[in-house]
């Protein structure tokens, strides 16, 4: 059968041993959190603490957003036919494409260019992203992860890009996104902020992901809120009702503090 | 519009303002770890920091079994289609079903079913195991989360255990799991060690998690494994290849410690 | 490797030849309809000409229902968000389940537990319709099949059944479906006319198909109909629009006749 | 609410009635065949007598090929686990992407632009032919839909074009896949004859199908023997066997005359 025999480099399983990326399962646990346990499964090695707490802050800056993205909406709509929860599921990683959470993907290819462009050209951050998205705007090219329908100011940003800082994370793709800003103010003559699909692509560049994974950044982190809106459709709602989007009102908690 | 109007108790969406389960998404960030806004997401509180290194081991003890689970096989076959990466990962959440996966929610009915029994005729632990793993028998009925076809100490198993009493989380259902492994000598007369999905569910059980979402666990868990896996086939494997899932060889990193 | 060896009764392969079912592919093409060959892979036997014309007449039957359908709104709602196709698609049979197409295999379950009843006690289609109908009332089990919430007479149904009758293949199945709508009257005093739903399901029982089948009818006929849809959203709709499925107006050509 | 109006022109939806592209559903019924309502559908016209054949014949020539395709092994390792019908079915349609069924609409970008450069430079088939294959054989594109792993003269392709001819269908795109056939010989100097994914291609473009339905007519076709397979799992093998693509057996009926 030496003809049909395959390499998987991930993981190795043994009667009563199991390790991933060469370490012992049962030594991970209750050493490395969930999130450094991600990093190692995607990246092969284990991340320092400080990369640990950046993943988390951003699997927790996304982890939901209402009840009307695209990749809710069709989980609720699957889910209130009777649908497994599974598939319901499913149905929401499904939703999540170039149009909608998309954009870390986009985004990352655009900051990756402009650093090249910049290493290459030996250009400052700034005339860098000046010289890419203006050839951007001349072949009408959508500059993804920047402005938002709803956030102007989108508290999801700051903060991640503080806590990069604060976790001295922060490298060339940070400041990159952030001479993007500018310069679709000098191309396009208008404010389109960073959105946090946009500094999540940053962070992410500058933590050496592929732009590959930036869809899995949004689905991982998107997923448990999707579980708890198919959960709440399926245990408080009508089977097969017609689900408005316009016409949601938030009934939950009042903001706490932490 | 009012008569479709409906309300959702979950996320608060407003101009530059996101709270989820009523605390600002941005406050939650740096502060919680992934894990902790899980289980906020689901449950609606945030868990004692026990707990949340509780789900942290219990997602890290799931996170890949190597290539030979079925979610994985069909996530490969499709993804060597190729297949958009989030199109191969929803086929591998939809292999997780009943046979594969669905033992933890299954084990959870079991657990709480027991824990019924025991409370309502005043048994022991052990003797309410015996008597409901005994019916189950007469009814031909499986008990799920116990015997594993390759480990026979499963180390993830022992590991749960542990941790959940260092974290003083151990309760009813982690004592009640224990006792079905013993009711199983006694009534089918064969050693049938708890397996990880038992353990999960045990757990999930004593941090008052439904059954609901014991599929849920493992699909959070394993989600990243599998988009390893995906990432894997899609950058270092020959589209279409015939993949055969008895002639894999692990070529990763020796065994490391940490 | 005989150990692993598996059988398959479908379809052969051979260099230059494929038989499904025992038949040259390429022999059946040309003569035998679609709806046929359909026939022919799910039940292993070529079926007579009306039986392929009545399985046409189902499959047109159910070919589309506008755009309010869950099934149709969890599609659109993925195709806006740029998803492939085929991953539209495939949200679109996810959302197929028990509330949503699934009544065809409720109906019929229903039908030959009647007709069990029937034969066993030696009663009449009616008697023992309104058995089983009283029974299901007292345990509080819905008679799937039956009423519409918009159509008062569905045009579908009658025709199915004229069909049925006019290629003589209405059997027990139809005149129990019948029993039941009266046998409703009977016994919670209510008209719930047969639906297209109850309908297909009492002609499959006739054909004498597993109730395993019956969504996959209503499958394999809307998902042309789907496809459709997606066609049109992808087309002509702006990508991550809201979809309100109340503000939908119809836009296509007059009525026209045949 | 007239902001969120949105038209459609397939479907329109009154209380008891239903026209699809502006015909009765209930005049459809009885008068013309699946595969004529699929093209009304997907195209907005009823077809002639001869295009509903050739549909038919299309339709019939992809419906199985056997277990070892990858939709056919992701969704019989779905059905293994558990699952749904419908998710084992959801699966297999995700299965279709570029590499798998993929070819018939890349096929038809190609034959299209050929016939573009045909008209344009005022060429022959042939000279067409060879001059797109030469561009692309340059570029190190690939030329979808000729040759196959198994199949040195595919009976299907033979039939689909003999059927074309007889129905009076064979227009451009089917002259032009035989162009491709001799210019894939004079430019790569191998003989790679027109498989079924190029020769469904070449009759979908001279029926005026735009590519984007390419994926749709093989899923169509194919989802009947993936159903087929799916029960074929679920009612005769071990949940969760592990299902080796090398160690199957056809253990069917003999071939049969029609």
């Amino acid at each position: 059968m030496a003809e049909n025999t395959w390499k998987t480099s991930l993981t190795n399983i043994e009667p009563n041993k199991i390790t991933v990326r060469g370490y012992p399962i049962d030594k991970l646990m209750g050493k490395v959190s969930f999130s450094q346990a991600i990093y190692l499964m995607l990246k092969g090695e284990l991340p320092s603490e400080n990369v640990g707490k950046m993943m988390d802050a951003m699997f927790v800056s996304s982890i939901d957003h209402g009840v009307t993205p695209p990749s809710t909406l069709s989980a609720l709509t699957v889910a209130s036919t009777g649908a497994a929860f599974n598939a319901a599921l499913a149905t929401g990683i499904l939703s999540i494409n170039k149009f909608h959470g998309g954009a870390i993907e986009s985004a990352m290819h655009i900051f990756l260019q402009i650093n090249e462009v910049r290493k290459r050209d030996e250009l400052s951050f700034d005339d860098a992203a000046v010289k890419v998205i203006r050839e951007m705007r001349e072949n009408k090219k959508v500059v993804f992860g920047f402005g938002h329908r709803l956030h102007k100011q989108d508290p999801r940003t700051v903060k991640l890009f503080a806590l990069a800082e604060e976790y001295g994370l922060a490298g060339d793709h940070v400041q990159i996104a952030k001479s993007v800003e500018k310069a679709l103010v000098e191309v396009l003559g208008k404010q389109l902020p960073i959105n946090v699909d946009g500094a999540m692509g940053a962070v992410l560049c500058d933590l050496d992901f592929a732009p590959y994974f930036g869809n899995l950044f949004f689905i991982l982190s998107r997923i448990s809120g999707l579980s708890a809106h198919i959960h709440e459709e399926q245990t408080t709602m009508k089977p097969m009702r017609k689900i408005d989007p316009f016409a949601w009102e938030y009934g939950g908690p009042e903001e706490k503090d932490l």
